[in-house]
């Protein structure tokens, strides 16, 4: 039993606090809202969430990670939902399928969306990760539907369009007066996406 | 007529090499090419293309402006076509007037833009500023398309679908093995835009 017990130890490094990854995302922008992302240091960050600094580096590689941490979990769960989409859909309703999939996963997060939203607008070289983020995620969109059996452009338009339905419709998501779920606001945008495309 | 002359030369500084600008930014991106844009210097551009430092330093801030030296004529062209498309144009027609607008500009510079787009291919810090450089138009169509009376998500949607065509086009248009004008892939590229978001 005791190798089982120091086998675990090793495989949920950084577990022994109870979801110390969380406190410290939370800390971290709490910090860069109140202080700014350039002002604020590791220390800090550790300190407000009652953490050592080696336990920050044990789950970030850095302060901007912070913010970006979710990006391959999130990218994962696009494409996934791109590929279990039926074969007889479109290349756009299974574009659509990961944006849904997108959708579910960030609704439980507004609060911390409207925050690291507020920050990167704030901070150029952050806004620069996040259009390389998404410039990823189109070119992976892109190959997903290739795999598919959908040709060029098609599948390089399709993915531009599913990426730009996606970053407008978070951009109103996290506007504080919005009242509606994710979801609903993808699903308009989608919408008017057909409706401004049709009337070219 | 002495102080006309001295005005001219202030107004026209750098001029006094016939085309200095488009020598250095050939010599550039010749050089860039052939051995790395990082490992190529400011005064080995200079001497190929036969001028100074101190000359090249009157056209240019530094050794990658020259790759986007020409992102301000290029934007401010493709708005003045969105602003002049005529009043009853949808959204996406006057957006599509802009596109057409920068391919006719970019037509004759065929053969730099070829080597233009292998060197930021190369370099993950030039694609990053390839991607500022289309975020910022993206901005400033959706803008325009908005003094035009048109409302969100629209103005947005159709200034992404636009960028989006613009650069599945480009790529195209550089691709060695193609042999039609950008203005035809362009079409072609709004065309499959238009069956792709049709088809969701």
């Amino acid at each position: 039993m005791m190798s089982v017990t120091v086998i675990r130890y090793h495989l949920s490094m950084g577990r022994w606090e109870p979801d110390a990854r969380g406190r410290l995302a939370q800390a971290a922008v709490g910090l860069y809202v109140e202080r700014g992302f350039e002002q604020t240091t590791v220390a800090e960050i550790a300190e407000r969430a009652g953490l050592t600094e080696r336990t920050f580096f044990r789950h970030f590689a850095d302060k901007r990670e912070v913010l970006f941490a979710g990006q391959d979990d999130f990218q994962a769960m696009f494409i996934d939902a791109i590929v279990a989409a039926p074969v007889d859909a479109t290349p756009l309703q299974a574009a659509e399928a990961g944006v849904n999939a997108a959708a579910e996963m960030f609704q439980p997060r507004r609060a911390w969306s409207i925050e690291r939203g507020r920050v990167i607008s704030a901070n150029p070289g952050l806004q620069e990760r996040e259009l390389i983020k998404l410039a990823h995620l189109k070119t992976a969109i892109a190959a997903t539907l290739r795999d598919r059996g959908i040709g060029e452009p098609a599948a390089s338009l399709t993915a531009e369009s599913a990426v730009a339905v996606f970053h407008v419709a978070f951009q109103s998501w996290i506007d504080e007066a919005n009242t509606l779920t994710f979801r609903e606001i993808a699903d308009q945008s989608f919408a008017a996406l057909k409706s401004v495309t049709a009337g070219g």
